[in-house]
């Protein structure tokens, strides 16, 4: 079985650390690929830290993951040795149910995620915290030669998780698009949107990014530290993306539709959040939830990413510096995104 | 001035009485019609007791309106003396703005509500509560002749507000579509939901009205008295329509839907609600609202319910009446709703 390097991680108070994994020996639709970088989303930080239930120990994290292909199965047709390739947040499931024929592989009841979940095997799954990855063919993407894959890899969860509710609720040219946040996922939401062709805002709690924020292609920034921001803008919006994991009464926020407008959360707060209904209902607004995409649609993110010339804002770090990368997006230092260079584990 | 006889209340813990109101002389575009009869909506009941801000006293209410024409201006081309008539929510609007365009006129800026309102004449609105009405033919529907003036009131309220939402968010065959709360919303939601084709199930909070909800074409009823109800409906269906003006937490009934299901709100609650949002990202779900609808559809779900023997289960009653029928409303006691004769006003 192939071996790989990996950074693991034995408790929720623990510190990561180097260690050696087993990688699957590929069969015959499998393809096996080395890893060169791995995003640091801050779901691995809730996952490592339990703070979304009891993990699997010892953990290795990472679910924005590009890499370049070192073998196939015989039966594999859509990859070959030394394609460009990336991995998000699953890496299996049925491949026939209603919900894997739409095109929604990431709620198949037997979806299998990257890491922190049990294989087919029945063993523990380890993600991209490691220098090699054996996955299906169909649970694969290949990243398009324009995109480097340091900035590659975070495309394969926030890339996909802004782009799918873009998408779906109809960001374009004409339309008016909010983005509530401006981290990770948040300074992804602005390029996209922008690539779009969407008017784009930032709504952040100050204006510490705002040149950040023009420069990634909003043409508005506004700050809730200031008195009155979302009185100015009533009935203003065609979507707002909510990017901001924080229970909030989100009422002024959907105030802030137009009639028929859209807001999407995609962030997972730990406590319940307030609406008043008359809000959704004297406007037939949508307040909606978005969890990242399939595995089309994630392909389709990356093609337009590279048609558009959209990337994500990374800092790349040494794997000895995971333990100081995840203080600092907890503490939102990080500008935007923390990828880990694999080949310093 | 045509003269019309009318109930009217004087204060929020005022008594209706009759009285008698002026009505325009129609204009070019405008048509005069007998009203024949006129619904109880709970929103009435709200309005009159200020229960919703100070109302314009004495208040004439009533927007479930239906009638016959007697007159008709000179540049009248879509009604007729004779023709069957309804009259829902609204009775103006601007007709050309991007609203007006789309046909959700109820939206529009400048809309004027039937009553508890002012005319662009300056004058307080006053609805159905009386013995004729004057609007612009374009505020105006055709009632089909198959169903019975005192039946096709409420569909101008109620039944739209189902109507549209179940239309919007696709009801109909292989679709498992619920109903929250079977009263004068409710029991329309049921009967039209039904006829679209869904599978239609009712939860209430008791088994008290089962017998009708079967009658009324739900296949499935379920209460919510009892133990566990929601545990046993988990993933279940692609549509749920809440009828309930009652703040909750919606989260258990989200996790009642499918992946990318809607739940719309149809109720204005006087307080704020909660909601999980892992409930609507960990499976695309949509909660949603939906207020009444516009003129064309509104035509549209009469030409519906007149095509598919669709009409509301309803209770006539004399005006001298009006006082312990809103006692009744307000106690739930009402099957399923009242309509006034007018001709005892």
């Amino acid at each position: 079985m192939p071996a790989a390097r990996a950074y693991a991680i034995d408790s929720p108070t623990g510190l990561f650390h180097p260690t050696t994994i087993a990688r699957r020996e590929p069969g015959p639709t499998e393809v096996l690929f080395d890893i060169k970088f791995a995003g640091i989303c801050h779901s691995d930080i809730h996952t490592a830290r339990g703070e979304w239930g009891p993990a699997i120990y010892p953990l290795v994290p990472g679910h924005e993951i590009a890499g370049v292909v070192t073998q196939v199965g015989d039966k594999v047709t859509k990859f070959k040795v030394g394609d460009r390739v990336g991995v998000g947040c699953f890496v299996d499931s049925c491949g026939h149910c209603d919900l894997c024929d739409a095109g929604t592989e990431q709620f198949c009841e037997e979806a299998i995620y990257t890491y922190n979940d049990h294989g087919r095997d029945g063993k523990p799954t380890e993600g991209g915290y490691s220098t090699a990855f054996t996955v299906e063919q169909n649970y694969l993407c290949h990243i398009p030669d324009s995109i480097p894959l340091d900035a590659a890899a975070p495309l394969l969860c926030a890339g996909i998780t802004l782009y799918s509710p873009l998408k779906r609720w109809g960001a374009g040219p004409g339309k008016q698009v909010a983005i509530l946040g401006m981290g990770g996922l948040g300074h992804m939401g602005v390029k996209i949107a922008a690539a779009m062709g969407a008017e784009v805002s930032v709504i952040s709690q100050t204006r510490a990014k705002e040149a950040d924020g023009l420069a990634f292609g909003a043409s508005h920034y506004y700050a809730m530290s200031e008195p009155d921001t979302l009185k100015g803008l009533k009935k203003h919006f065609d979507l707002i993306i909510s990017t901001v994991a924080a229970s909030t009464n989100v009422t002024p926020y959907v105030e802030c539709l137009k009639v028929g407008g859209a807001l999407v959360d995609v962030g997972l707060p730990e406590n319940a959040s307030t609406i008043e209904f008359d809000s959704l209902v004297l406007g037939n607004r949508i307040l909606a939830g978005s969890q990242i995409g399939g595995i089309a649609e994630t392909q389709e993110m990356l093609d337009f990413c590279a048609a558009h010339g959209v990337a994500p804002q990374i800092e790349v770090i040494s794997a000895a510096d995971i333990n100081d990368a995840y203080e600092k997006v907890v503490h939102s230092q990080v500008r935007y995104r923390y990828v880990i260079d694999v080949a310093t584990i």
